[in-house]
């Protein structure tokens, strides 16, 4: 029988080799991945470059000897996947070694996605990064280890920006952090992101709100400048962090069905539109739990999970890959900020619902108890329907995980009502009695009736 | 009309009154009180004798002339009531100035809790403490202030006494705890209290489990042992903490029902077996969310939500008062525990599930992230249904507020393989890519296959 063949060694790709190779010992999987590295903790970069990490190994999970020797995965680095034939279902890559191809008894695309590039003058001056790659990571970890950086500009305020702003900050240099928009951290809503903004400029970073960035200028080939108009910034370093795009073209061309967000359009067992292929991770499309339509939200545990259901559906056990709520936690600095579902009125109208919301301040323990810090919380529901649609939160302290008890609601249609009467857990040192999420419940509730 | 009367100033009495007024700020509310502090924080009283909440009045919530001048709300402290006549619709309290007798358009018992006495040998011994109000504790917080105490025996491994060994402990003393059951924290299952159990003994605290108390031995009047067999433990102050037990008795002679629990029967509304007659708080049962029969779990919000709910109830607005689902969180010195639902095994067969039940051990953060604490967990759920019964955590950090996402999902009876697949929060400092929860749900339903 044809191998599994997975394109991609990253979350997704290793996730259902590793799933699908323990249901089925016998059976061969191929994995194609282009780079050298599999499995690494993208997420990790900020930490890496910051400090808080110290070793470079710490960010691979699993070595590709391990997925080789001790999960006997056929595991091919430096082999770049260039085309699929679905007809002849059969899977070309490009290797150091020439082509070589292979035909699929089930495919999953696991090509991830990549940082967006800007049309930028100067983007390819030294000194301009983008965080696209461990080998990126390490670039720019090693150029502020080496002292010769003193003034750092990033593009981009995501959460890469928001992350890196912070990983700068630490080596002691000037960092000036350019948003094109309003404000920072979009997905989080304007609440959240003006706190974070307050707090990132009390640490010392230089905020250019609603700036968009015109390119960057070099002394030579050496970046010296980031261009605003007719201002120059003076830096040594700049990080472009403007978002990320699916790697689908590689679908596409093999006339496989793009979704409207330009990801892989999948079901929900995460199959395309091509017989026996599946995609996931952040070149793939998912539900989302709160509107039923697909979305694109690349983030980690998505991918992790997609892949692993799919491993799991490729050994035969129907799986679904699971819907999103979008949820996300984001550290700046001391502070931290969460959000799950829909938060922004304007995209709960587009998705049908009548959108009600409320803004608190609650408290992160008891009120007596030393140490307490403000939680902010935005909560929004349907009038209609009740039920809880999203909800952001920042604060110092107990901020992360409390914004799951929202994803829960959110995975099980439950009411601003319902939610009022869950029973969360209460001790002084950990929350008020009533914790800030049924807080917030019980405001939004009494704005429905 | 005749006024809306309330048998109890704390957390549910208090809550009630001020909902039904808020509502109906023309009609009177009648509050009974037979103490001098109304809505008090009896569960900041171990964080005051430790010293960390510095001011007594911080305990106190919210001031009898708040609720007297602002709420409007006709609170009347040092009133005992000691009759009902549910046919006459008549409470009568016993006052300083002799008996008063009030006629009720709509009741509610809001007697709460007392502290178990146990039939010790010497309970009336100087020295010998319960924590059953806020005199009791301004009484050990003086004497542990006063510097006169050497060596404390606490009796009981609940919250109180965990939570006082602690408070203990910071002033330097040798702490005794006694304990009759094998282990510490029953309601927290045995993994969870060996993890207690081991970290308390590293902070220096002498556990005495499997150990029934005898009595006390005294110098006079003065305390100065712990009787335990024919052994005598030297201690200069004595905690009991054994339990509590619902004031149910003013209710039980008016001809009101109780449960098997002892503790006032009631619907889901709140209403007793009279009628116009509610109970809430710690004084009456409540309808646990996984085994649908009533139960007796005093704990604050359960008595704050319930009191809440009554008031609107009363006021016209028929609001139940929720389900319990035994939430609860503890902290004992560095570690933080806590516990929803059923997770005890005979206790879940006992309900009619056939319980199938894990224990990992999963990281509070990403692996690399500095600071990163194991999380032990245990997760119950039904072999039939699949559903999620219930969970215990324990560990340095991200526990407390982690247990609400499987409270979470015990509100929505939800199934271990939809629990998998909740999209929670991740980001490196705050938990690994797959939380806690969810890496234990996936290892619980491959159990389930």
């Amino acid at each position: 029988m044809d191998p599994i063949v997975i394109v991609g060694g990253d979350a997704a790709g290793m996730s259902a080799a590793s799933k699908f190779k323990r249901e089925h010992p016998d059976r061969d999987v191929v994995v194609f991945e282009k780079g050298e590295y599999v499995s690494y903790a993208a997420c990790g970069m900020p930490y890496y470059i910051k400090g808080a990490v110290e070793e470079f190994d710490d960010l691979l999970q699993v070595s590709p000897e391990e997925f080789i020797e001790d999960r006997d995965i056929d595991l091919r680095l430096h082999h770049e996947v260039v085309d699929i034939d679905t007809d002849a279902r059969e899977v070309t890559a490009e290797t150091p070694d020439g082509a070589v191809s292979l035909s699929y008894d089930q495919l999953l695309i696991a090509t991830g996605a990549r940082a967006i590039e800007p049309p930028f003058d100067g983007m390819d001056l030294d000194g301009v990064h983008t965080l696209h790659s461990l080998d990126s990571a390490k670039a720019v970890h090693d150029l502020m280890d080496s002292g010769s950086v003193s003034a750092v500009g990033i593009v981009g305020g995501g959460y890469v920006g928001i992350e890196m702003a912070e990983a700068f900050a630490e080596h002691g240099v000037d960092v000036h952090l350019f948003e094109m928009l309003p404000h920072v951290l979009a997905p989080f809503g304007e609440m959240v992101a003006e706190k974070v903004e307050d707090h990132m400029r009390e640490e010392g970073i230089e905020l250019h709100l609603d700036t968009a960035v015109d390119g960057f200028t070099g002394d030579g080939d050496t970046l010296d400048g980031i261009v605003v108009g007719d201002d120059t910034v003076d830096v040594d370093l700049a990080l472009v962090g403007v978002g990320v795009a699916p790697n689908a073209e590689l679908a596409d061309d093999a006339g496989i069905e793009l979704g409207e967000t330009g990801a892989i359009a999948t079901d929900e067992f995460g199959r395309t539109s091509a017989e026996d292929v599946f995609a996931a991770g952040d070149c793939a499309e998912a539900r989302h739990v709160v509107t039923g339509e697909p979305d694109y939200v690349p983030l980690a545990l998505t991918a992790n999970r997609a892949g692993r259901a799919i491993g799991q559906t490729m050994a035969g056990d129907e799986t679904p890959v699971g819907d999103i709520a979008g949820t996300a936690a984001v550290k700046a600095f001391e502070l931290e900020a969460a959000r799950t579902g829909i938060i922004d009125e304007d995209a709960a109208r587009d998705a049908g619902f009548d959108p009600v919301s409320v803004t608190i301040t609650a408290s992160s323990r008891a009120h007596y108890y030393p140490g307490a810090k403000p939680i902010h919380i935005t909560m929004l529901a349907d009038r209609d329907s009740k039920r809880v649609l999203g909800a952001a939160m920042v604060g110092r302290e107990g901020v992360s995980k409390r914004i799951d008890t929202v994803a829960a609601a959110l995975h099980s249609e439950t009411t601003v009502g319902e939610l009022e009467y869950f029973d969360l857990a209460y001790a002084p040192p950990f929350s008020p009695t009533w914790d800030p999420v049924l807080t917030t419940a019980k405001v939004l509730n009494g704005k429905l009736d």
